[in-house]
């Protein structure tokens, strides 16, 4: 169990995640020493299936490389090698992302055409959610990989969004077609050839938040970047609106009629409903939780793992790659 | 007069800002028979120095190197080479950002040391504002372009916002150590040896909004996908709240009762009061306003300008870039 907070966080969320999903099992990765009270403590021994030892833990600071090579007897080791042995279902994990995308990649492979697995989220937008993709597993993309972001960003679209032809944009610093670094310009072309997708065109940070298109592509680098500062402004107006109903006697009235209106607006913005990217392009299902993810946040996780398997969205994901990469 | 509501938000800004600025003085640039009868309407006769009929207008797809060459007579050509004459005092613009980056930079010329000037903003933070840049001149970056975005940001932190020792933070993906791509792991390298400023290390785009550092650097490729992705948060964020309020009776009621408060709060947030991008790096004062500005936006961008002549802030900028580059 990696993250900031565990393994409270992962055992908390997933004692919240529990109580709506009673069917769901659990199999634990990491300390059973320090995991096992925590369980007992929430009561969640029924919904145990298997608590597995580990003893090397992968920190943030190790490359993935040496996390794949060194640490065999980690958690995140584990519960990857469980997944593709067949023994799990999905894995959800709070860990240094690159070693999570590595050792998958390379444990569980790629779906045939499919070269570089990326991350995927869904986002809120003013009309309906939106998915984005890659949000930081490929930080040096190559054009093949923005193409293979399109097609799965379509395909997860079209499967878990249930949209029917959705529009394809690619992630630039202006709409017009003259814009853009050699990168982009190179991608917007071979898009505008793929009879497999929709494309739009370009798309900027703005639209990502108004759903003018349904998929959201750009590299590694650039989405990990946009995504986390979406999370800073987010938490920076709901900081700013808390103080402004503290401004004054008058605005504590307010605040305290206001409340409930208030307390539905942050179940809708809380970046914790939102945790829980996908690693697409797998044979097999990875979630990733933030590092930063409290209970909340790893509940969430293991509900986009779990609505992944019980409504078999990678085979879903599989399939269609096999027609597109025939 | 450029941008997507143009004439009539550049004119309606001017008057925004004059009724605050009483003193400052105007030179219109665009098409005489549609201008004069705005300043007429507005009463800023009083207030305008010159207006200067144009007649070529540089669209957003026009390439800068073109806008360069031939238009030569359109409204930004001739208000660049106002200011880079002495005629005026600062240039602000909401047309084609290369463009005006181009024209200012051939015109005006860089401030010596510096190859390439960056468009900088201030982004509203936790604590208190910081100054990030590039936002869009530089699509492409070179390491030492990066260092120079770092002086510049530094100088103007101290000279603009008090800071005493500005912290400079470089945006990746993670502010671990091997995080990040070729450009950014060399930068840092860079910025690390580099004795004018106070290095603080990699910072992500949560960051951003926390006040971490007080300057954040990036690529202007990364820094204005980041801006308008902030932008486009904030919009979605007040959409929310607003229907929030909509619900039903009950929320209609505490809308009304909260109304001052959420004022207050909009007030803040607003992003037409962060509006006003200056180029850093330039023998000459160059403010972007937004393409979608309204006169507020444009107002924002007028005040930025009229600020930076106010307190010589390019004059303090230059002496000390002199200090560092001699």
């Amino acid at each position: 169990m990696g993250g900031d907070f565990a393994p409270d966080s992962c055992i908390n969320g997933a004692f919240l995640f529990s109580k709506k999903n009673p069917k769901a099992k659990f199999a634990f990765f990491g300390d059973k020493k320090k995991i096992l009270p925590l369980i007992e403590k929430k009561k969640l021994i029924n919904q145990t299936d298997s608590i597995v030892n580990t003893n090397q833990i992968i920190t943030n600071d190790i490359k993935p490389i040496d996390a794949l090579r060194k640490f065999k007897n980690s958690s995140m080791f584990k519960a990857i090698a469980s997944v593709n042995s067949g023994h799990t279902n999905a894995v959800v994990s709070s860990g240094n992302t690159g070693a999570l995308m590595v050792i998958s990649m390379i444990l569980m492979k790629t779906i045939n055409g499919i070269s570089r697995p990326a991350i995927a989220s869904m986002f809120p937008t003013k009309k309906s959610e939106i998915v984005m993709l890659d949000l930081g597993a490929n930080i040096e993309c190559e054009i093949k990989n923005m193409i293979d972001f399109a097609i799965m960003g379509k395909i997860f679209s079209k499967t878990v969004l249930g949209i029917n032809k959705p529009k394809i944009g690619l992630l630039n610093v202006g709409s017009e077609i003259l814009k853009g670094n050699n990168q982009v310009q190179k991608a917007a072309k071979r898009l505008k050839e793929e009879k497999n997708i929709d494309f739009y065109g370009f798309v900027e940070g703005n639209d990502i938040t108004t759903g003018l298109v349904d998929v959201v592509v750009t590299d590694g680098f650039t989405g990990n970047i946009a995504l986390k500062t979406a999370e800073g402004v987010s938490e920076l107006y709901t900081e700013y609106l808390k103080n402004s109903f503290k401004d004054n006697l008058y605005s504590k009235f307010a605040f305290l009629i206001s409340l409930p209106v208030l307390k539905s607006l942050w179940n809708r913005v809380q970046p914790a409903k939102y945790n829980g990217a996908m690693f697409l392009g797998l044979n097999g299902i990875v979630v990733k939780s933030h590092g930063r993810s409290d209970a909340n946040g790893f509940s969430s996780a293991l509900s986009v793992a779990y609505e992944m398997c019980e409504n078999n969205f990678n085979e879903k994901i599989i399939l269609d790659a096999k027609k597109i990469f025939k």
